[in-house]
């Protein structure tokens, strides 16, 4: 049966760990096809796990199967959860993960418990390979996430990422830092929306500093700082071919704010015509 | 022809190396159906490959083709191999890349040679392209074994990793550290439950230091060092959400012992009471 | 429709850029298979990618499609492109990624335009997801190169490496290291035999080193650098088990020169019988 099962873990690419998870995969369903969102979360990082997982949802097709493990608890009662939601699945363990999914109205949790569904022998330390990595290959074979074991009212969910209105604005907090050096935060494109009202023009600090708002890395000069509102909906902060989380030193949990300007300044913004 | 074909090298992710190889194999099988297993083995490290190898043979399904190229004597008088054991196939060079399997009861072991199942123009430094890629894939368009070269009886080995029965328990080596700082090493888990016996408590000494032996690593208390039969069957040590190779100074080579405890000392672990 | 589509981008593994472009993909093809060639092109290095491009054109087969996102301009003015070339097809950016291909014969070039072949909500900052991914999928489904825009008859070409003859020689540049420490020139393989000549015996001079041209990296001694004609074809240096680029701190523009040997000299290499 083909089937996208998307991978996130945090099991790096230089160990053969996923291989391993790969192929006890293929064995239940020679026609699985993977998606490998990233192996590189940081080790046990599970807030940056669940961002990768949010960010796979919105764009993958109905049936997709997630499989999604950075298990800090691997071995111990932690539970193991199937979960439906938006017409998606989701296998990993109970441990806010999936938080992104776990509010969608039609959303059904339950216990990955039934034997049937792993290996035979379960090792204490590897439970991609051993128990969810099957269950992932069980359901695009077709088996109903009841089939797995009883339903779960409560599954773990991380504490919301903060995004407050504040007089004149909204502050939140950077969630992350990607690959180039952006920094991703708290703060959507809505509530951007909600504070630069009809056209108004916008002012984002962070780290002590003030910056524009743009609309995409190219309307920054070189080297300059800027916030736009990213690919995930998202508000960043950028540098236009640098880093801005070497640049500003932020990192994740620094505070942001967006307000409306006072002045109209694009102080690093292209439009800027004098230096 | 649907088959799988797993991927273990030395050739990194940054350069084009894995895919080329990729491209020339599905150029010969479309269907050819690829599982990384990692390609950030240390450069020119038989050794790391070989361990990648042979968590992978105790996985993978039937007529898989294990493809394994960390080459540092490329384009040299060294030998090219194909093997059949255990009911899959193995394609490299005959460095010791294969030694888990080249002891198995079935195994036959052919040299490479027959230029029918290699590129027109072979280069002197890229044979995982011109020669074990299209080899890798004639494997899974069937063609046996024996076809591509005459039998060897020989296939180079690596010395075999040391794990010796000393007085009171039994000592080994650590065999590499994965992306978490674990130490993985030579002593297996039957070896562990030798020591252990009916039940006992059991010690490891690695580095100067003493620690209990536990479940998973859930079982130990945060930062503490304790050791484990992990996911391959072996004895690790580990370090709860923290890295073992770092806390303790240690990577390959070093030494590590199991004994049978004096008291039952469960120092480190989550059963400790009192901190 | 089965293809193949290869992926070639500085969006690295870290962060989900890649599985929500290759999600999109698989939403509009399923049966698209990819082949990652690489995403570690340093962040904004359009010469990287292109060179990464030029490799897997060489070897992949008619009607593989070439997905590539280097892409510092995102958001702005520049074009994106389709290209039709040799039998393959190229999708992305029009920055001078995909120069390799851009003066052959039978090339046409396209500028992506149609909103026919994107996504219904296109971000400011992720064409691969939101463009290139969508038009790459579209091409394996068979939608012809012209039909997603007017023909473009100046798309972008690098700067092309310098590479030319000097007295009794020829002179080039390093285009880039490989992850073993490989510095790959601009000199390729005819240039060379031309300054061998029938046969004569060559010297390289880089880094104010001399070093002879060997064949393979086992015909030099342990840790000595020698020259040899890469599996690109091209001048590569190299240190046996060892890092050239770190060895000479040289990297990326090192000038570097071939020229004909006055003595047959061949320090370094293993033929040398005396040390």
């Amino acid at each position: 049966v083909a089937a996208v099962i998307t991978l996130t873990t945090d099991y790096g690419t230089r160990d053969p760990y996923v291989g391993e998870m790969k192929a006890v995969i293929l064995r239940l369903n020679p026609d699985a096809r993977f998606v490998d969102v990233t192996h590189d979360v940081a080790p046990h990082d599970v807030r940056e796990g669940a961002l990768a997982v949010e960010a796979m949802v919105a764009v993958c097709p109905a049936g997709t199967v997630h499989l999604a493990v950075v298990d800090p608890g691997v071995g111990t009662s932690r539970r193991g959860l199937v979960v439906s939601a938006g017409g998606q699945f989701f296998v990993g363990p109970d441990n806010g993960i999936f938080t992104a999914v776990l509010s969608l109205p039609d959303r059904q949790a339950f216990e990955l418990r039934d034997p049937a569904y792993r290996l035979p022998t379960v090792t204490a330390t590897f439970h991609g390979r051993d128990v969810f990595g099957p269950a992932a290959a069980h359901l695009t074979l077709g088996v109903p996430p009841a089939r797995f074991g009883p339903p779960i009212g409560d599954p773990v969910r991380l504490r919301p990422a903060t995004a407050r209105d504040v007089t004149g604005g909204v502050e939140g907090e950077v969630l992350g830092v990607d690959r180039f050096g952006n920094l991703i935060t708290s703060i959507d494109a809505t509530a951007v929306a909600r504070v630069s009202g009809r056209g108004g023009s916008v002012t984002v600090r962070i780290a002590g500093r003030r910056m524009p708002l743009v609309r995409t890395y190219g309307d920054l000069d070189d080297g300059a700082v800027g916030a736009l509102v990213g690919s995930h909906g998202r508000l960043e902060v950028a540098v236009r071919e640098g880093s801005a989380a070497a640049r500003l030193r932020a990192g994740r949990g620094a505070r942001v704010r967006v307000s409306r300007s006072t002045k109209t300044s694009t102080t690093g913004s292209k439009r800027r015509t004098s230096s």
